[in-house]
C-alpha cells in the first residue's frame, strides 16, 4: 500500500456491500474456506495439543506483528490468521469435544450469518435495518408465542446470550419494584443458579441474592417458600430450566405456585433447556414456564446457532417499557409519528448486529419438527451415553441425564486425580470434557450438543477416559501445559469418528 | 423431513465445523452470495422505497410463516430470507446512504467474520477458544498501546459497541469509588454526551448524570471546573471525542487538566473519533486521550468492521480487576493454576463471540498505514462535501466538519419542512440522511464513512437534496409512508455512482 497520500494511484480495499459486494467477497471467502479446511486437518482432533502455553506460543509466532506499519494484503492476512485460529480451535463438531454448552453450529446458520456481516444492518433505527427490523419483530413474536402460547401479546428481545437475558430479567424486576415505590427487589435463587444472576445483581446495584441450598442440584418449592416467608418487599425468584453443571430442571410448577402465593415474581433461566419447547416428546418438562414474568433462552446452546443468539421472553410487550429511551438522532418524535418503528427500547445496546437472520433461516429451513428432531436426537444420545457408562467396568455414572449433560468419572480416582486426568486429555489434544461438583465429588461432564455423532464415538471416548484415568492413577501425573508422559498415544487418537 | 423418529433414515443437517465443514458451507454460501447480489440489484438504491409500512408488508409476505411446522430446507430458506432482507436493507456502501455512524464493512473483514461463525469460539474459557483467546490478548494489547503509548501495561476489552464500553467505564468508576468507601460516583457529562452515558448511570443505580450545557456542541473545561467545584465525593467526567450529532471533539487536554486538578477521573467516549489515532495527519486531535481512566472505542464506526467491534481501553490491566468472577465450570482454581487463562473477567457476557478475528485480519491486511489512509480519505471527503455545500446556491453549511460529519440544510426551509423533506428522500428510496439539532435549528446530517465514493456522488446528492427541499416547500408534502407526490422521479436516481 503506497505511503504518500495519492488519491490517483490509491485504491481502497473492496467493500462487502452494494451490487458488487458479492463478487468482492467470493475470492476472499474461497481463501477462508481453504484456511478452515487446512487448519482443521492440521489440528486433527477436538483441540490443539500442548496446552495453553504451547498453543499461545504457536499462535503468537504466526500472528506477529498484530499491527504492522504496512499491511500484508487481504489474502495473506485471511489465510494466515484464519488458518492459525482454526488449527488452534476447540471444535465442538468433533465427537470428543463435549465440555460445555458450546454447540457445533449448523452450516446453514453460519451461511446466513455471512449475510448479516455483509449487509451489516444496525438494529437501533429503521433507516439502518428496514427489513431486518421487521424480520426480528416477526421472529421474536413467534418465539415468544412458544414460551407463552396462551397470551395475546407476548414479546421477546434478542440478546448476546443467557447472561444478558438474566441481567435484563433482573433489571425489569428492579424497575417494576421501583415503579411500585420500593428501592429495589430481593433476588432469591438456588445455589444451582448461574453466576450471571449474582453478577447482574451486583451490576444493577441490588443486594446480593439470597442463595438457597440445592443439595440434590434443584431448587425445591418448600425451600423457596420458607425464604419468601421471611422477606419483606418485592422479590424475584430465579428458577433454572437446565443448569450448567448437570442440566437439571427445577420443579417449575411448584416454584411458580409458591412464588405466586407470596406475591413474588419468577424469572426462569431456560438458557439451556428452553429449546425443549420445540419437541413434542420433551416440552412437558418445561410446564410452568408460562408462569414466569421473564424467561431467558439461548439458541447458541441447544439451538445450533453460532454465537450470539440469546433471547429474553416476557408475557406482554408492555413489560419492556422500562427500556424505552429517546435519542433524537435515532427515534425523534416526528420520525416515530411518521411510522418509523422505535427500536432503541429493544436492547441496552445501541448499535446491534442482526443476529435474528440466522435464527430465522434456521426456523424456516428446519421447521419446528426439524428442530424437535435435533433436540430429541441429542437427548437420546445422552441416554445412550449414560447406558454405556453404566455398563463400563471402569466408570461410574452420577445420575441419569435430564437433558443432554452426563456426569461420570473413572472409578477409584480421587478428585485431584480426576482433575489431572481431565487436563491430560485436554493437553494431549485427545478430548475436551467439562467438570462439575455434585454430591461432594468432582465429576467429568459431557454436554452433548452434536446431532451427528453416535454410540461408536461414545464407546471410544469412554475407553479413552478410562485409560487416561488409569494412567493418571498409576503413572507420573502430567505437569502444567505438558503432554502427559504416558510414552504412548492415547487410545482413540486414530479411531474413526463419525462426527463432522 | 420425516416426522417419525427414525435414526436409520434421518440425516441431520450439516455442521459448519470439522474437516468437512467447509465443503458443507460452500454450496450454501453460493446461495447467500447469489441472494445478496439479486437483492441489491432489486433494491437498486440506498434503501427500499415505500417507507416503513410498505417495506414491512413486503418482508412479512416473503418471510411468512417464520416458524413453519415442517422446514423448507437450507437452500430455500437461505435464498428467500437473505434475498428479502437484502432487498429491504439500507446499504451503507451506497453513496446516498450517509445517515449514521453505520459504516460499509470491508469485504476482508466480512470474510474473516465468516470464519468466526464457522469456528464458533466462545471467549469465556480457554477450552472453547484456545487460539482465539491468545489472538484477542495480542490484538487488544496492540490497540491499548495505541491509546496509551507511554504506559507499560495498558489493556483493552472487546465489547458490543460504544454503549457497552461506556457502561463498563462507568461501572469501573463506580467500583473504584466503592472500594474507596463511597456509595457511588457522580457522573458529570456535557449535553453533547451520548445517551448511553445516561442509560448506563440508570442501569448501574447511580444518580442521574450532572449534565452541563454545551452551547457550541463541545464541553468547555471552565464549565467542568465549575461543576466539579460544587461536587463532593468521587466524580467521573465524561468527555466525547466525536459526538454523534456533529463529530465534535471536546477539548481533551483542558478537560483532563481540570479533572486532575479536582481529583476526579475522566472517561473519554472516543467511539467515533478513536481511529484518528491510526493517522499521522489527524492523531494530534486526540491529544489528551492518554489522560483518561478509560476510553471507549468502536471499530464498527470509523474502522470499517461489521458489527460488533467495540473496545474499552484502560491505562493498566489492574483497572479491570472489579470484573473478576469465579465460576467453577469455567475457571476453577486448579485449572487457572495449571495455566489456563481466566477469560471470565474480560466481559460481563459469559459466552462471547470472537469478534477480534475480523479486527485482527483488518489490522494485518491494511497495516496502520492502510487504516490511516482510509481515515484520511473520509476526513478529506468531508471537507470536499463542505466545500460543495458552501458553493451550492440552495444549501447552507452549519460549520466546517471536525471528523467526517457534515451538517447542512436546504436554505429557506422551516425545521418542519426539513424533517418532511428528509423523510421524503428516505421513503422514495432515494437517499438516507441523518438529522441533528444545532444552534436551535434542525439540520440534515451526512456521516461519511465510505472510502469508495467521491465528489461526483456528493454533487448529485446535494442536487437531489436541494431539489427535494424545493418540492417539499412548494408541493404537497408527502404523507406517512407514501412516496412523495412529486409526479416525477427525483433527480440523481439514474445518476452513475462510483460507490460499490
Amino acid at each position: 500500500m503506497p505511503t504518500p497520500y495519492d488519491p490517483g494511484a490509491y485504491r481502497p480495499p473492496a467493500l462487502a456491500g452494494g451490487a458488487s459486494g458479492p463478487s468482492h467477497l467470493r475470492p476472499l471467502i474461497d481463501t477462508v474456506l481453504g484456511a478452515l479446511a487446512q487448519g482443521a486437518a492440521a489440528r486433527g482432533g477436538p483441540i490443539p495439543h500442548g496446552g495453553p502455553q504451547a498453543v499461545a506460543a504457536r499462535l503468537r509466532a504466526l500472528a506477529a506483528p498484530v499491527l504492522p506499519t504496512g499491511g500484508t494484503g487481504a489474502q495473506e492476512a485471511l489465510h494466515t490468521l484464519v488458518r492459525a485460529v482454526t488449527e488452534g480451535s476447540a471444535d465442538p463438531a468433533d465427537p470428543y469435544c463435549v465440555a460445555h454448552l458450546h454447540c457445533p453450529p449448523l452450516a446453514l446458520a453460519v451461511a446466513a450469518d455471512l449475510a448479516v456481516s455483509a449487509l451489516n444492518p444496525s438494529m437501533d433505527s429503521w433507516d439502518q435495518a428496514p427489513a431486518a427490523s421487521t424480520l426480528e419483530a416477526e421472529t421474536t413474536a413467534a418465539l415468544a408465542a412458544l414460551v407463552y402460547p396462551d397470551l395475546p401479546q407476548p414479546d421477546c428481545l434478542v440478546t448476546t446470550g443467557g447472561s444478558e437475558s438474566n441481567q435484563l430479567g433482573l433489571l425489569l424486576a428492579r424497575e417494576r419494584a421501583r415503579a411500585a415505590g420500593s428501592p429495589g427487589v430481593h433476588i432469591v435463587c438456588g445455589a444451582n443458579a448461574h453466576h450471571s444472576i449474582h453478577r447482574a445483581a451486583w451490576l444493577l446495584g441490588l443486594p446480593e441474592p439470597r442463595t438457597l441450598p440445592t443439595p440434590d442440584g434443584t431448587l425445591h418449592p418448600a425451600t423457596v417458600e420458607r425464604a419468601l416467608a421471611e422477606l419483606h418487599g418485592p422479590a424475584l425468584v430465579i428458577a433454572t430450566a437446565g443448569t450448567t453443571d448437570s442440566g437439571a430442571i427445577d420443579p417449575l410448577p411448584g416454584i411458580a405456585e409458591v412464588t405466586t402465593a407470596h406475591g413474588a415474581e419468577l424469572h426462569i433461566d431456560a438458557s439451556y433447556g428452553g429449546p425443549l419447547l420445540f419437541s413434542r416428546r420433551h416440552r412437558a418438562r418445561l410446564t410452568g414456564l408460562q408462569s414466569a414474568t421473564s424467561v431467558a433462552l439461548d439458541l447458541h446452546k441447544l439451538g445450533w446457532q453460532p454465537i450470539a443468539a440469546g433471547l429474553l421472553a416476557v408475557p406482554d410487550a408492555t413489560a419492556l417499557r422500562p427500556l424505552a429511551i429517546r435519542a433524537d438522532y435515532l427515534n425523534a418524535d416526528d420520525d416515530t409519528k411518521a411510522g418509523l418503528p422505535d427500536l432503541l427500547g429493544r436492547s441496552l445496546r445501541t448499535t446491534r448486529r442482526a443476529d435474528i437472520l440466522k435464527i430465522a433461516v434456521t426456523l424456516r429451513a428446519l421447521g419446528r419438527d426439524g428442530l424437535a428432531q435435533l433436540v430429541d436426537d441429542v437427548c437420546q444420545q445422552a441416554q445412550q451415553l449414560a447406558n454405556l457408562i453404566e455398563a463400563h467396568p471402569g466408570l461410574t455414572l452420577y445420575a441419569r441425564p435430564t437433558i443432554t449433560t452426563v456426569l461420570f468419572r473413572p472409578s477409584h480416582l480421587t478428585d485431584s486425580e480426576l482433575a489431572t486426568s481431565r487436563l491430560a486429555l485436554m493437553t494431549s489434544g485427545s478430548a475436551v470434557l467439562g467438570r462439575a461438583h455434585a454430591a461432594d465429588r468432582l465429576w467429568l461432564k459431557a454436554t452433548l450438543l452434536n446431532p451427528t455423532i453416535g454410540p461408536a464415538d461414545f464407546t471410544a471416548l469412554l475407553d479413552l477416559v478410562a485409560h487416561t484415568g488409569r494412567e493418571t492413577r498409576t503413572g507420573r501425573p502430567p505437569s502444567n501445559g505438558q503432554e502427559p508422559s504416558t510414552g504412548q498415544d492415547p487410545p482413540g487418537g486414530n479411531t474413526p469418528r463419525t462426527g463432522q
